[in-house]
């Protein structure tokens, strides 16, 4: 049985180029003679459409788009995934389904059982769970289908709590009864640094538990925030990963599945945490780009690594003729500020531009010189040189239609070490998952590896907004070193306070450290979306109340 | 059976604080020798503490906290609400539970069965849903404890979709075998003007099925973006209200239990939308104040109705003498409107300021003047305006702690017809979720029935941004009578296109409107919380991707 996987990149909401997509792959299937070709979990409207599945419209578009491809599948089965219509009179409005299509039929729809309600995850909220186990056979074989979470059914719930598996019930279980020859998972399961290996290694203990070939269908590209590395993988009965695909990319991989044991079983490779990075966000910004309709950036250039980190990705994902970076010293720019900055634009090939903003600030101040007459210098005065920069950025963007890039990075966004509608501003945020720590080996990695662009002032200046004389970071933080571990323990382990304690040893920095984080949550609701890496990113997957006490 | 329905006002995740509250209201039943005292949804630690939920500290606090209170019962018995933990060693790590307390012991808890997963509500993110059924015995009565959604089973999905009943089950259906004296609904549910006579009905209707007096329990109060209204309720077996709590404000009602068809029924009074939405937005923005530790507030006054009617509100909120109002005028600005601003302030007897920000518009436009040579000025230096009053009302806020209102109402933000980080600026969206023709009744119903303070000069002239001259907003959208009516086809009824065609007639407009609708999906993606009055608000009850096409 010759199957194809097809790891596609899709578009949310827009049906008619995804079908396309489709419908091209089952094409070239069909001249290939395959008996079967594989899509990923949603593939006809994308990951995830979220309310857009509340739109009577989006949803008959989903079912006209499934009998367009059906009419395509003449000598072929394939399976697609869609979200689908519960025709019960209780229970939720849809089902999130795999549709096993051949020969212009719809055979069998077989709906997603564990629905992930958690972080980034929201499907409780629009699918029913399913509670029919069934298997398609086709051409003699059993086949079971199971979409992403199904898997994952043995998961642990998070925290110290109790409980030993966040799931009551096992797809797996059910089908194996039925001794399907292989199962099928279509996922849209997105990319965090701390989970590549632990996707591998769920789908090769449940081939081994089940002894059953498990054939793994993700898909590629990035929606706004959340970015799918792909990755799609076939394992035999034993647990050997005998195909996989591309990483961070599309992919269509064919194989045999009679002939699975016979294959030489690939070498299990270790995640290369920073490879994996640097390619996640360039994939970020180049798809946030292609499926909004923009080709060209810009970004503040401040002769600091945050802004060069950001400029080296967008350049690797928009290319250096489509991003522009503005220069907007003071008074207060050290004079390596602007030379750092025009290093790295010349480095990197960009256009840049020097605007002085010193008269503007000095306007801006006089304009209220009479309100603030009496009163001490201090934030307030800070801000508005990052406000003005942030304007400038905008009135650019405005004025040729390049879009702004956001520079904050993870450990300023955390504590709030950051100007709302001043250098908070952009479309989206590079590297607002990246902490300050990761920002550096970050940058060494695309030193070392991709290309030497980042110059070596910028990398070992001691980090400073420059926005008062010989401001530095750590007058007002601890060494990033100590707030990294911090942040970490507290915002993606969610460690109790006392454990956060003994990591770091000291009670006050971490009090003076989590007070910092919860205060800041107004600010961080008012962020651009952030290109999500981690396990636990600011925005969509971690939900706080903002006027809130604890 | 004297029983108090204590409607309360709680802090989310001030735990110390709602317990000491709940505490008081204790003392106070026992010194009136009441039997039994009855709390809101989640009264230890407000509603909703959302991802709060996965800090194990914060899951202790609450069951210190309910050891606390319990030292309290002697002599009374005790209905609280807090999460507990799921202590079977499956499923989700906590539950949305009941707590009864009598004598100084926890006699049981009591779980929530239906957990609302749409709009504003993630319950099924962080809680297991119930499926034992018990009833609570005390005092020779039986209770019947519900929580919130536990009453809505027979609620309709939304949409045209074959689903007649959302949920599966009925707990009340359960508990009615066991033939309780009375129905304990303990709730959590937020204000919206489209669902006040609705939860009403819903009330009345179980009590007359079930034949079986309710006592539906609410708390008051706005957290952020939610305003709950209380209005907590008694409801004999025949469906006749008789004990009805206040609207918007804390209350203590005691009732004897015993004697309930003895009462007078309470009139069935008509709701007012206007007099609810207005004491709603005071309720929103007098906690959002209090709650985050704030007393003042600063907005920029234009002139026009939005601004002034949040500075209606404002006062109403937070007294004059604690509101300050920027005026910034630039050449575009027209002499009626510094005019009428100043009408405004002096009648709403608010300190104002108002700084000319012509010098500083052509400033900032100078500085650019080499990059923008050439162009054309358009929208670009529309924003800049709007930009650098931003940035002003955010250096008042940071010079003297004074928080920025929003003042941008709900027409505007669904078009996207506002600039980022210039008018969209602000810590809270006072008028956010009011359409601009709820703008104009809500400020005539203000100026009848509150105090005459709106200048009919403001009500009366044509809508406009004055951000170019003789600028108007229906240069650019349609008449706000027809853009309204299509928005809240579209958001609030979510209706098909060709439906929304059937009620506004003329097909390119409804299309049109619609596109600018998706199309700033990003805007509002990072736009200030709204306080919420409809079922349908932007933010936390609407999620929609970004990047996205349909």
């Amino acid at each position: 049985m010759k199957t194809a996987l097809a790891q596609l990149n899709y578009h949310i909401g827009n049906i008619k180029y995804n079908t396309d997509k489709i419908i091209n792959a089952i094409n070239k299937a069909k001249a290939e003679k395959l008996d079967l070709i594989v899509f990923s979990e949603l593939s006809i409207c994308g990951y995830s459409p979220l309310d857009m599945l509340e739109n009577e419209d989006f949803i008959i578009d989903c079912e006209l788009a499934i009998k367009q491809i059906a009419k395509q599948t003449d000598g072929i089965a394939a399976i697609v995934g869609a979200p689908t219509i519960n025709k019960n009179t209780k229970g939720k409005n849809l089902y999130n389904s795999a549709i096993f299509i051949a020969n212009r039929k719809i055979i069998k729809t077989i709906n997603k059982t564990l629905l992930p309600t958690y972080d980034i995850f929201d499907e409780y909220r629009h699918f029913e769970p399913n509670d029919i186990f069934e298997i398609v056979e086709y051409n003699n074989k059993k086949i079971a289908i199971t979409i992403c979470e199904d898997l994952w059914d043995e998961q642990r719930s998070f925290g110290n709590f109790s409980k030993e598996m966040l799931y009551k019930n096992s797809p797996l279980e059910y089908l194996s009864k039925f001794n399907p020859d292989f199962v099928v998972n279509i996922s849209a399961s997105p990319f965090s640094y701390n989970q590549a290996d632990v996707r591998k290694e769920i789908l090769v203990n449940n081939a081994k538990k089940y002894s059953t070939p498990i054939l793994y269908i993700n898909q590629t590209g990035a929606n706004t925030d959340l970015i799918f590395d792909g990755g799609s993988l076939v394992i035999n009965k034993n647990g050997q990963p005998i195909v996989e695909a591309n990483y961070f990319d599309e992919d269509y991989k064919v194989i045999d599945l009679n002939f699975l044991n016979n294959i030489k079983t690939l070498p299990s490779d270790i995640t290369n945490k920073y490879a994996d990075i640097y390619s996640a966000l360039v994939l970020g910004v180049r798809d946030y780009f292609k499926k909004s309709g923009f080709t060209k950036a810009v970004l503040g250039l401040s002769g600091g690594i945050d802004s060069a980190l950001c400029l080296a990705i967008a350049v690797g994902a928009l290319g250096s003729e489509n991003v522009d970076v503005l220069l907007m010293p003071t008074a207060y720019s050290s004079s390596h500020s602007v030379d750092d900055a025009i290093d790295m634009a010349l480095r990197c090939g960009v256009k840049y531009h020097v605007i002085n903003i010193e008269k503007l600030r000095i306007e801006f101040e006089t304009t209220l010189s009479d309100l603030f007459v009496g009163t001490k210098t201090g934030i307030t005065e800070e801000n508005i040189q990052a406000r003005l920069r942030g304007s400038i950025l905008m009135a650019f963007s405005n004025k040729f239609g390049h879009i702004v890039l956001n520079t904050s990075n993870k450990s300023e966004a955390a504590v709030g070490y950051s100007t709302m509608y001043g250098d908070m501003n952009g479309a989206i945020s590079v590297i607002g998952d990246v902490y300050k720590t990761d920002v550096y080996k970050l940058s060494e990695y695309i030193n070392k590896y991709i290309a030497d662009i980042i110059p070596q002032n910028t990398i070992k200046k001691a980090p400073s907004a420059e926005l008062r004389p010989d401001q530095k970071d750590n007058d007002s933080l601890p060494e990033y070193e100590i707030l990294d571990k911090i942040l970490y323990a507290y915002i993606e382990s969610r460690l109790p306070f006392e454990e956060i304690v003994k990591i770091v040893g000291d009670k006050e920095t971490v009090s003076f450290v989590l007070k910092l984080v919860n205060n800041s949550e107004y600010k961080r609701f008012q962020s651009p979306p952030i290109l999500r890496i981690s396990s636990k990113s600011f925005g969509f997957g971690r939900r706080m109340p903002i006027v809130a006490k604890f």
